[in-house]
């Protein structure tokens, strides 16, 4: 190696040991006090202050650092560890610095377009852009030092409990169930295409076929949607299957799974059982698939205490429900006004917000004093368990809607009253999932989850005389509000996926064309299965307290799916297209 | 879980535990003796009989058997563990069997269409569309165990040397440089393609820029090729870059991975350090750049000692060269015209070939004894330091083409004479390949290793006047006449980048359109770096001690590129073509 140590492991106890110390790594900065200078030296592993004085560094080496050294420049330097006269306390390094000896400028920088600090001051494209120089920042090296810990401790967790790790093909088949795929011409079959994996699901269930019984991977994944904020085109799933297991081994499994990536990332001991809720109990109590639990405010139905005061917008309402805001009745007509305009905004879609203020003298004042009296209110602040204090938010409409919007009211509570804290992990698993979901637009029931995933066995009768009602072997596990990870106990059967396909609208052909083999190969000896999937990237920023992915994977692409460093996507030689047999054929733009 | 214990795992110890056990697994075969009947269920952890008995078993349980069970059915057996009458010491769980109480068929099969053991009488082609089956049967199963075992002790100890497992994108841009690559249209940018990654080689020196020091990944690689035997459109590479480091220091930390994995996977201690072959001298002495060092057979240049003596073919020959096989004086007409046939095969073309019998009786007997006399034969015998009962084997022509011929006619002498055993490990550094080979078709030089590795700086004067000349600080590493993995120390300033792709024939538009990121980032303080890749199927056959890497991966391409399981690559439909904005475009097949 070119260094005997890294910018991140001197400590005082070196300084006796009076050996050559040489260390390599990036300028931070340079102070230049006239007669001592010193340079803040940076690697991965820390930074190390090298120290320079005229009396007694050779002026070589000074007028060296003065007229050719600058910010982010890679240099090696040689020389002995002192005891530093002003100590760091804040960094481990910081009670020793090099007294250097001799120095290298092993390559120079230009002046970097933004500060390579954990404060930066580039913006997203930018950093995009010179994504090696933002991936220089200490933030974002801990946050990929974080990510391959994670992926090692689930690797060491999963082979413990005989879970093997099997490589699935990239280069599969289109499917047109689900996703977009991202597809690849061949070119010797020309006119067909692979297309890349958006899970490895049917591998992974053929691999239970093939008697694996406990499978995992950390995989690639790709999708070729419209990109959302927060979504990228290719992602990584903690994908997993086991076979000969009831739903409850898997979330014991994967319980176990969680608590040990606490225990080891985070040094977080969670004792008990995660809690769990049914689908139906979760869209009631919190409007939501993946409730936030850090906090409470749950949903309470109002229908009953707010009829028939010829209030038209509650006697109208499918639904009429309220959340509870503990010792928010100080509320400003201003912060009552911006609530309002939240709800109101059209991703939210409610037409108004009613409030009731239990005010601290035991005084009742709603928006609505006009239709209820204070005989009603106080039926209101009783449903709510309400003390002087507290404030009671109410929504009116359709029952979906007005349960979305509701849940979307309560995380902004959330967030205002500094419930939702990034260092709070609160885990839970959401069972029992619908079977299908109506698409509108389509006309058709979808799988909710996928087409594999098995109804319960209790409400199959239920499949073609009321299908919204089949409930499937479907969880979701939920960590603050968002969804890391989502599986089903399998259909293992030839009939029932049959069967499952042909309600999705597959034509017998359609379905033998795309997933023939699978129900092929269930009558060689399926065994039962099911398995489970978790997001990784997701994980990894929860892990790290952010909300954003972006700074957990090493080369993100922008919201227009663009690798903005190597400038991806872009056109490829005639060449290239000639070979494959495809033309580009651009629709005109209107 | 559906059962207590595995197939495995049972002992004759658990026998006094006296518990209730419960199996899950598939039939492997069933033996009815009328009276008593046994099963042999198996799962990836072993197999353990099952007994029935007419006297004490349910009788309902020994029609079921009889009507409804055949090979490859999947069941769920309770029973209580018995010590075995007859005991099967070839199997660990050979002592015992359950005594069945209770028997339930959980998924019935059809009659496989091959049989589903380690001596299997299915062709490749069934075996692949039939992988499920295929891939239970126990050897298939035990290479997934081992590769999945490899990459755990792969990943164990990278992280113990401060390597990072950092993942790099798979939807890349195309270059032009290298093979083939698979490309993606891209929707959003339509008339725009990604490519997916030949290796993740920019990636993995932007992330030396980016600070990362130590990098790994074990990751899937694409090369659209025209498939030759073994060779996989898709294949995993462990790869790797390292900073602030000399080839010295490469070459000890994967030398280091390689013992550990020998001494985990395979008890193998490997105590001394690899050799090291320089590539002319492993071109001298091998004709091969990969040369098998498990057996000598080394070559030796006789012009001097055939000069001269009227025999046309030898002294028109740039190259005479011989290798010595000992003991094969015996060989008789058949063998040697075999020998002579195998090394005139189109593949091989050499025109013929000469030998000379160092009888027991001490005298010599050539194929040329026309042109050479006793005393030439003599000092052929000198050379190669033969004694009595050897045999020299001697090829002449163009020097390239006859090293090659005789490097084949070496590696045939060597299975001939069973000197090629898979458990025994012979590792080889081959270094100072040549950085770049004349394409002839092209008319251009090409990069032997790619467009990034450095020359050896004493070389570099020579880039202009003798190209062929320069060498390159890039090394291979070989396993027993196998590359197992390449690697070299990278360029890092951009005008000999520049230079180079210059050299390659890249205009400096399109080396600036190509990998002018590259070139921009090493303006920003890039430090020196190289690395290596490792193939990860090859290394998984070679540990398994077979040469094919089909078996190794659970889901392989047959030669045309094909997944014949899921019928991929496959038409799709023209709303995606549509969305695409791309057309099919089939030439007239002629």
């Amino acid at each position: 190696m070119l260094r005997t140590h890294t910018c991140g492991e001197l400590r005082l106890s070196d300084v006796e040991k009076e050996q050559e110390i040489i260390l390599c790594g990036w300028v931070r900065r340079i102070r230049d006090k006239g007669k001592l200078l010193w340079i803040d030296l940076r690697d991965r592993y820390g930074i190390t202050q090298l120290f320079l004085e005229e009396d007694s560094t050779d002026p070589k080496l000074l007028e060296l650092v003065r007229e050719k050294m600058g910010r982010e420049c890679v240099i090696k330097a040689t020389g002995k560890l002192i005891e530093r006269t002003s100590k760091n306390l804040d960094i481990p390094t910081g009670e020793v610095e090099l007294k250097v000896t001799s120095l290298e400028i092993l390559n120079g920088s230009k002046t970097p377009p933004f500060l390579v600090e954990d404060d930066t001051d580039g913006g997203d494209e930018l950093r995009m852009k010179y994504r090696y120089l933002d991936l220089r920042r200490p933030k974002l090296q801990n946050n990929m030092m974080l990510r391959h810990k994670m992926a090692q401790a689930m690797r060491r967790y999963l082979d413990t409990k005989d879970f093997m790790e099997i490589e699935t093909p990239f280069l599969i088949k289109s499917t047109p169930e689900g996703a977009r795929d991202f597809v690849v011409p061949s070119r010797m079959h020309p006119g067909e295409f692979y297309a890349l994996p958006q899970s490895p699901q049917t591998f992974k269930q053929i691999l239970m076929l093939g008697g694996y019984d406990k499978y995992f991977q950390i995989v690639r994944c790709f999708r070729d949607e419209d990109l959302r904020a927060d979504r990228q085109p290719e992602f990584t799933q903690i994908d997993c299957e086991m076979s000969f297991v009831s739903q409850e081994d898997i979330l014991n499994n994967f319980e176990g799974l969680l608590k040990y990536l606490f225990k080891e990332l985070k040094g977080i001991n969670i004792e008990n059982d995660f809690p769990r809720m049914t689908y139906d109990e979760a869209m009631k109590t919190y409007g939501n698939d993946k409730p936030d639990i850090r906090f409470g405010m749950k949903f309470k139905e109002m229908n009953a205490v707010t009829k028939g005061r010829d209030f038209k917008v509650f006697d109208d309402a499918e639904l009429v429900v309220g959340i509870k805001a503990d010792d928010c009745a100080g509320y400003s007509r201003k912060q009552l006004d911006a609530l309002t305009k939240f709800v109101k905004k059209p991703q939210i879609g409610a037409t108004g917000l009613i409030y009731l203020k239990c005010n601290a003298d035991g005084t009742l004042k709603s928006s609505v004093d006009k239709f209820f009296n204070e005989e009603d209110l106080k039926k209101w602040a009783e449903l709510f368990d309400a003390k002087a204090g507290d404030l009671i938010l109410v929504l009116a409409g359709n029952a979906d809607k007005t349960r979305k919007a509701m849940s979307e009211l309560r995380l902004e509570m959330g967030n205002q009253l500094d419930l939702r804290k990034a260092d709070d992990y609160k885990p839970l698993w959401v069972l029992d999932f619908p079977l299908l979901e109506w698409g509108e637009e389509e006309n058709r029931w979808f799988a909710m989850h996928h087409p594999f995933t098995s109804p319960k066995k209790e409400d199959l009768e239920k499949l073609n005389s009321n299908p919204a009602d089949v409930r499937a072997d479907a969880y979701d596990l939920v960590l603050n509000g968002v969804e890391v990870g989502g599986g089903s106990i399998r259909i293992y059967d030839r009939p029932l996926q049959e069967k499952m396909l042909s309600f999705l609208g597959f034509s017998d052909e359609e379905a033998k064309a795309q997933f023939g083999f699978l129900m092929d190969a269930f009558e060689y000896g399926a065994p039962p299965h099911g398995g489970i999937a978790l997001g990784f990237d997701r994980l990894c920023a929860l892990f790290g307290g952010e909300q954003s992915i972006r700074d957990f994977i090493a080369f993100p692409k922008n919201n227009a799916g663009k690798d903005l460093m190597i400038d991806a996507p872009a056109k490829i030689d005639e060449k290239q297209l000639d070979e494959l047999e495809i033309k580009v054929d651009l629709k005109a733009k209107v």
